[in-house]
């Protein structure tokens, strides 16, 4: 590990401690160091405080002036609450500053560095750049695109199966692994299943651990099929959003919405994927996880629009062709066209095992859209 | 580590160098030590030659007079080709001997201890015990079973799919688990698929690795169905045997045996997996691998025949509700009857992951076996 790796990846450590409390901001954290003592630390906290750059700054002081800056997020250039932390900078009279990633947004990256270069001070970037842009892979995608980071979680056995062939499903993996997905939902802002598995679990699809919050609960419904007496219609745990087609019934539209129940509909026949996450992402909806069945799963899949996959694999074996998998649809036709994961990784939870990836989905130019049926 | 642990782990790193070259003994490793001193090492390197505590004994010489020897597995009691090897400790003398397992064959367990320990000679069991089983996991069972150890090969998806819905399979995994899969099949005594597999992809069944040996290629084809111009027809690379249902065609039997092929028939109209499982081991067949389609697999599952899974799986999604998987066949009604694995290891293997583990069958009493459709 360089200097410049310790001191950022203090930095990093700093912004991830704040994981949950910065939001809609980024994590962000700074070291400032001035003859190899650190002599200010900082973090943003929270949206509306001082971003990460000032705290380090007032903590350093007079000890500033000559000294360098790690900063895991390029420092803004745009006079927001706190000024642009580019020209604080400058002001603060530093000579060098290290940078991890510059700004997501193509728009205005590379701005801070621009004031910080023509003030005449140093500037270093892409110093533990992948993992400061992982911390903030949610804030990432959603400052540039507007639509939520979508995860795909599952809980399989080792042969694929989310149930044996009798719809028996309980439990596939662990108390561990469950809790971990617990976990997940408190970090996401909403959690999506199809209208099948409303009707067959009844879900209460809340975020059941200390502290969780939990996320808003959106279903895919195209024909409103949604019982009234279902936890997420009545318990008012969660808000609770239906995503239904162009041909709902009117009558159980105006039901479901005197019970508090948003109903958006989508200009196709079965709800449209993509613009059920375009409509997510205008409400600020920020990331979302998808616990959907099979063909749920499938049709976000072949749209491109799973981001992160965490599947919980449970190491047991019930078999069953009839027994349904985690990702069905009309699938792909063409092994070598398979949707790769990069960024694979493997960790041990209770007895189960969690696998972590990312789609790259370059390869499903060309690929026909399967219709969601049944949703 | 303590130093039993030390001297067993030196005989067990013997005993597994000779993987492969003791076949049908099993592998066996010694260390002799006198006053802290290593004076003996040896392994069995070769059936019909001596045995490894033998070797041990004849490099130690008269320093083996009041040591220890550590052996892997307990010393035989019986007259073979070296006679009884825990007369051979006796009559040098030794004061300890610290085992890590005993004789597998119930029949002939601790009849090795008891030589040694009515000469007096102080005896330890247990050492790395777990280790030492592992390494002869397939002589274990056939010394007591006389049937083949069988190990479940597969190539999958993250999503558990073995081809896409379009039956494309190639090709699933990297290279890297390809050719450990040519090791895995080197090492079988024999290697069955159903005979769709056949008909499908022609498959040569061979272990295409430098010093790989061809398996014995069984076929599990139930009213002979299988084509006359496939490789395992006409090859000749390896033996081929068919095992048959009861209803089989008495003229394509004749023809298959004048190509060299042996046909087996079973007593009901599928093929019987417990009864090939039974022909083979008569057949001195210790060991087999199956790379069978999901309801081969599943058949052999179903039986509790399964003795050790390895899975290949690429991080890759393909989705697909037709998509064939694994594990199939009828399968288990209740999540909670599950087959689950014990001793789970995740490796890496090229951009793939392997999962190895053993299943448990206790919970599959009274599930009802389902019929070998299509074979």
């Amino acid at each position: 590990m360089t200097n410049d790796q310790f001191y950022m990846n203090l930095a990093i450590q700093n912004a991830k401690a704040m994981k949950g409390q910065t939001d809609p901001n980024p994590l962000v954290g700074a070291v400032i160091v001035n003859h190899n003592r650190i002599v200010g630390v900082g973090a943003h906290l929270k949206a509306g405080e001082p971003h990460a750059e000032i705290h380090a700054l007032r903590m350093a002081g007079q000890q500033a002036a000559e000294g360098t800056i790690y900063v895991t997020l390029e420092p803004c250039s745009h006079h927001g609450r706190t000024g642009p932390c580019a020209e604080a900078i400058v002001k603060a009279g530093l000579k060098k500053v290290v940078i991890a990633a510059l700004d997501p947004n193509p728009i205005v990256s590379g701005n801070g560095v621009k004031i910080l270069q023509e003030a005449g001070i140093e500037v270093v970037t892409g110093v533990c750049e992948e993992e400061s842009r992982k911390m903030n892979e949610v804030f990432n995608k959603y400052i540039v695109e507007e639509k939520p980071f979508i995860t795909l979680k599952s809980g399989i056995t080792l042969d694929g199966k989310i149930a044996t062939h009798t719809s028996s499903s309980k439990w596939i993996t662990s108390s561990e692994a469950r809790e971990d997905v617990h976990k997940l939902r408190s970090e996401n802002k909403a959690i999506l299943v199809g209208v099948n598995t409303v009707i067959h679990d009844d879900p209460e699809l809340t975020a059941r651990i200390p502290n969780g919050r939990n996320p808003l609960r959106v279903i895919l419904d195209s024909s409103l099929r949604i019982p009234l007496d279902v936890k997420v219609v009545k318990d008012e745990k969660a808000d609770t959003w239906i995503f239904t087609g162009n041909a709902y019934d009117q009558k159980k539209k105006a039901i479901l919405e005197s019970k508090g129940i948003k109903v958006f509909h989508t200009d196709s026949k079965q709800a449209n994927v993509s613009e059920v996450v375009k409509i997510l992402g205008e409400h600020q909806i920020s990331s979302m996880l998808i616990e959907g069945g099979g063909n749920v799963n499938a049709a976000f899949l072949e749209h491109g629009l799973i981001d992160k996959v965490e599947i919980y694999m449970a190491p047991k074996l019930v078999g069953g062709r009839e027994a349904p998998t985690f990702m069905e649809g009309n699938g792909i036709a063409e092994m070598s066209d398979a949707v790769e994961l990069t960024d694979v990784s493997v960790t041990s939870i209770g007895k189960d095992f969690k696998f972590t990836g990312y789609p790259i989905y370059r390869r499903l130019t060309g690929s026909k859209i399967p219709p969601l049926q049944g949703l």
